[in-house]
């Protein structure tokens, strides 16, 4: 595994990686569900290119930014043994250079949801990405479905853009207990640890739901509202039934359909989504 | 010669053009300045594209999309002639299909001279090139001097978001009397025609007055403005003596520095500008 930090040294190490070339994208701090991407990755492609980079871009102001967990050495141990062929894990300064003023952004999709509470915070991940696409050139990336609004502003991008880069979005990992796997799971103190489970609960009650004929927005999003409100620990922050694709809003399951959500627990903001039809 | 107008016929003609790709990206209407573009990528590149698409992210409300002058017979034959391998001439459902919403913006660059009195512009101008950058995927790409803050923000668009591509920024033509090449130029009557020679005749009197040891932007941008004040048809919008790349005005001549200024000429608006240092 070849590990870079400059990129001269990412556009020599790419021209040797035989395509096609699968990118995997990471803040680190990995779990299970960034190794399952690299999996996916590694069974469509002939080589693999993971990134780990905390992109400033993306936190807001009053976010988590400083204290972001971080270990790289167990990241690169943990790529390495699932196969990976080239680490790109640059410093702000390679990332974003004095002078730096360009940016990606995706209008409609990214005023909606995480957009309306995290403002800047997509621009900052499509920008990143589109970095990352014309450095790493990847052919297929990797994305994880527990950040729906994320993949879902990333398809976007990349059509509107033409990056030649098929987009796959990989199911969710979650813990033996339905809690979905994220790196800021590590912020949860034991019994908030406990309380989080209200978000898989909710969402697995809307299910049920579902499953049992209703496919009403309305009654699946007081579901998820009412179970989080039995959580003293929890504080429902949105909850959206809204289009897989575009995310409008909508008043029945129709087509693809994505129920999202977010919460806090404590001072620790989870997220989390079913997909339905 | 291929031309091609769909996306999938782009993306497969280009996997047969042997590298490096030069891309000369135009609005149509080619003059001689567009040739020597041409002329430019042939004599560094294996193949040379080129596009011919008015973008109409690129124009104001109040702009001149709908009576922009287009020739596309005449462009392809003198793209033909001129020895270029591609022609890429998407139509706008094409190039921004329904549900299109994602724009690249350089931020600091663009809000200065052209871009403050023409907002939004460059938006559409470093959208489509980022377009045309991952479709036609060159390795190099030409643009004129005359647009000499386009080429700045194309520039630092490139580095900023990591393109693979060289760019080339190529002399400005101008016909026998000092005009320079634009395809707006037919807009002009034969009254203002000759009156717009003041721009040329202006950046003339700018440069002797620097050559004889007058190096302050002062003095430059006023004997610019005098020139303009003395054609009756003329109106100076601006003038501005500004670093090369930042575009940041400046006092003095200082490294290479943009002397720049906009004209309209009765109804039609023309940009010109002499480099120093």
């Amino acid at each position: 595994m070849i590990i870079v930090t400059t990129l001269p040294d990412l556009r020599a190490a790419r021209l040797l990686l035989p395509g096609p070339v699968g990118l995997v994208p990471t803040m680190g701090y990995l779990h299970a569900g960034h190794i399952s991407l690299v999996q996916a990755a590694r069974s469509q492609c002939a080589s693999v290119a993971a990134s780990i980079f905390v992109n400033p871009a993306q936190f807001g102001p009053k976010e988590d930014l400083t204290t972001y967990p971080r270990n790289l050495p167990r990241d690169l141990a943990l790529l390495e043994a699932a196969g990976v062929d080239l680490v790109w894990t640059p410093t702000v300064e390679v990332m974003y250079p004095s002078g730096f003023q360009t940016w990606v952004d995706v209008d409609g999709l990214t005023r909606l949801l995480e957009g309306e509470v995290r403002p800047g915070h997509f621009r900052g991940v499509t920008t990143v990405v589109a970095k990352l696409f014309n450095t790493v050139q990847p052919h297929k990336a990797y994305f994880g479905q527990k950040d729906a609004q994320q993949a879902a502003v990333i398809r976007r991008m990349t059509k509107d853009l033409d990056f030649p880069v098929e987009i796959f979005v990989c199911p969710t990992l979650r813990e033996a207990d339905g809690l979905a796997m994220s790196s800021r799971n590590t912020y949860l103190n034991p019994e908030e640890r406990q309380a989080a489970l209200v978000v898989f609960r909710a969402l697995t009650a809307a299910k049920a739901a579902y499953d049992s004929g209703d496919h009403t927005a309305e009654k699946l999003c007081s579901i998820v509202g009412e179970t989080v409100a039995a959580e003293p620990l929890a504080r429902l922050q949105y909850v959206s039934c809204a289009d897989y694709d575009t995310l409008e809003e909508l008043e029945m399951v129709r087509g693809k359909t994505l129920l999202s959500m977010a919460v806090f627990v404590g001072k620790t903001r989870l997220i989390d989504n079913f997909v339905f039809g």
